[in-house]
């Protein structure tokens, strides 16, 4: 950036590091491309987030530095002694920088960027193919792109040369994907360790630098699961690997947004060791299998007092093939009205299963006469598994027609344990 | 119970203790009464849980002690130099004991035999009133319920004679309740306290007699908020007093089920005394107000990846008039289409609201260009409130037809902070 003249001052652009003066509060930051015809004007801030100024309130602008643009150096990367790792990038802020411009994300590809970025990861690992099945923040990821996902680390799992693989991946729907992975990888033989950041690559706090290198010390370990590697705590200091199945976001910002439900870490990870903290699956002996198949017509379904379940016959009417209900407290509907109802659509073809709108802890529906009625109704009650994996697994079941054309069946395998969903997480 | 004579021994029946012996376990409980024609005979352990033993599995059962019934003794209650509290007593297991024939819950609603079952809480306090508005599971109150509720509360609001209230209630929605109480009781003048347990009273881990003690001497404090009592930890040592809004049930069946969101304990209370952590509203000088306007047609949906908008069309056919959306990280949608059918129903009269399905966090729908064009199309950012209580609060808002007619206002409305449902908890 080169220091602003008085000329410049007059016609502040995006890019541009400026300070801008409200009435009672002064703000610095960087100007950012305001979307449309808005009102409002948008700065970043040096923490790294974005505000929004309504721009009428706005009583003075004064560019501080001008906005300069940034040239690619071409970086020399020497990995050859290296051992050898995969890396899938799927976007999400870990792949992404930031536009200083527009304030819009760009994605980061090519291995030069990477390592531009996060240079302490090729200290550790040789890159030996970085993959890009597609690149989008992760609200956007669905069933399709879980499947273009799985093929490709399939392949990865069946090159000799690599010793794990990692996916850098966005947050918000980070903890579906691990659960499909989970369950579209069987007999895995290597590590596959998702990671991710929670504050982009631009700001102090970011994450990104620690979960890659954790992620790169979990690749290379001997754990055969689908993991997922990041933040332990919000100190900057060490990860846990958490299990693929059982673990959800429970924080909108925070860097240890990921936490193990129902479950215990897999291993603690620093930046040059991982201290196994429970048992988890190693190498065996079958080779890798991908089996991805998937029902899209499932959905979850959140139960609130009051809730009229007439809401289910639209399902009904949409062809849904099969429901999660997360339902109140050990397993619960919110009236007596919904066991008729689910009858009903059971007996209609839709399969209907029950996770805890607790998060946390089991369903037990023979605590309480209600749930022992429902019980009858034909809901399958999913033990401990959380309703995120249970959506995604019901998809997968239902995806396989010769289990989906028989209910015992379909029963049977969302009560298996196929990838450490249920309580006792390696009991098969 | 009496011992078991060989005759007994013929012939198990419900309220007997009996030893169940299978091919490889053995199990000791009490027998309770089976629903209809069940192949499974329904068991009761020494740690209160109900199993369900499959009938032709069983080799031996063996009556240890056979029931017998209890008769009920009339006992006198001298409470008069203690400070009076009012009870309301809404179901749920801390208002209820199990009947050992049928496993079947029987609702405690004298004073009678509240004191039988809890005799520490009448050692602090006089009971002046127990009010009985219903007696129900918690999952099958609704919003009618929560009027019922609030115009019994505000009743003993106003009898002079009365320090404060404690409300017994399920724990299933009891969150839900107590939003719909913060926003329907304003002005609060004394302490309006809803406890519960996880664990019912004949269980030796039960959690009903120290929230109950607990709730005493938070009903004789000085807090002028609804609160929630009950168990801080899985010890049976204190309690916390934890914000009305701002609390939600996050797990199944721990007796420290219920946790703070985005928000700290109001207060450490243990048998005798109570420790503010926080700020906490007192008796102001308006006189308190029932306010229980409520829509009903609002609704609560948790996104899911790939979900089809489309599901949105059954809401505006079957005229809901405001949707509370659990979107997924900083307020994301799972699919750019969602923005277009957003927009649509939001022109035909649905007012939408977000909070965060990571439970725990903030909004910030302008951190991405994805959520500032979400923002555009008229959703209304709840910032931290959590979901429960942003579909109260919906329903509350909705509910005043002054206020319904302007979506200006109810913009305004429900990013004020009411009764402590967002950031700045006390900011009013």
């Amino acid at each position: 950036m080169k220091k602003a003249t008085s000329k410049d001052r007059e016609k502040p652009i995006p890019g541009d590091f400026v300070e801008i003066s409200l009435m009672k509060k002064t703000y610095h930051g960087t100007l950012l491309e305001s979307p449309g015809e808005s009102s409002i004007l948008l700065l970043k801030l040096k923490s790294g987030y974005n505000i929004g100024i309504i721009k009428k309130d706005i009583r003075e602008i004064k560019i501080l530095e001008k906005f300069t643009e940034k040239k690619e150096e071409k970086i020399e990367i020497k990995s050859k002694d290296k051992p050898k790792i995969g890396v899938v990038m799927t976007g999400g802020t870990i792949s992404s920088e930031l536009d200083s411009k527009t304030g819009a994300v760009k994605w980061l590809t090519s291995p030069e960027k990477l390592f531009r970025f996060y240079p302490e990861l090729f200290e550790k690992v040789g890159i030996s193919k970085i993959e890009v099945p597609f690149m989008k923040g992760s609200e956007y990821i669905n069933y399709k792109d879980w499947k273009k996902l799985a093929k490709i680390v399939f392949k990865l799992l069946k090159n000799p040369e690599i010793k794990g693989i990692i996916i850098t991946h966005g947050t918000d729907t980070l903890h579906y994907t691990s659960s499909a992975l989970s369950f579209f990888l069987r007999h895995l033989n290597k590590p596959v360790v998702l990671t991710y950041s929670q504050r982009s690559t631009d700001r102090a706090s970011s994450d990104a630098s620690l979960n890659l290198e954790c992620a790169a010390v979990a690749a290379l370990s001997d754990i055969a699961e689908v993991i997922l590697v990041g933040h332990a705590t919000t100190n900057d200091d060490f990860c846990y690997a958490l299990p693929g199945t059982k673990v959800r976001k429970l924080h909108s910002s925070r860097r240890d947004a990921f936490k193990p439900v129902n479950a215990k870490p897999i291993a603690k990870i620093t930046r040059d060791t991982l201290i196994p903290l429970t048992r988890y699956k190693t190498k065996g002996k079958e080779n890798p299998k991908i089996d991805d198949k998937f029902e899209e017509k499932v959905a979850l379904i959140k139960v609130y007092p009051g809730q009229n379940p007439d809401i289910l016959d639209s399902y009904l009417k949409k062809k849904y093939k099969g429901i999660v209900l997360e339902l109140f407290g050990l397993g619960h509907v919110p009236g007596k009205e919904w066991i008729k109802k689910l009858k009903e659509i059971r007996k209609k073809g839709i399969v209907v299963c029950a996770a805890a709108q607790t998060i946390f802890g089991r369903l037990d529906p023979l605590v309480y006469s209600a749930g022992r009625d429902l019980e009858k109704s034909g809901i399958i009650f999913l033990e401990d598994m959380l309703a995120e994996t249970a959506l995604v697994k019901l998809g997968w079941v239902l995806g396989h027609k010769e289990w989906a054309k028989n209910y015992e069946k379909i029963h049977e395998k969302m009560l298996e344990n196929v990838a450490g969903e249920l309580l006792g997480r390696l009991e098969e």
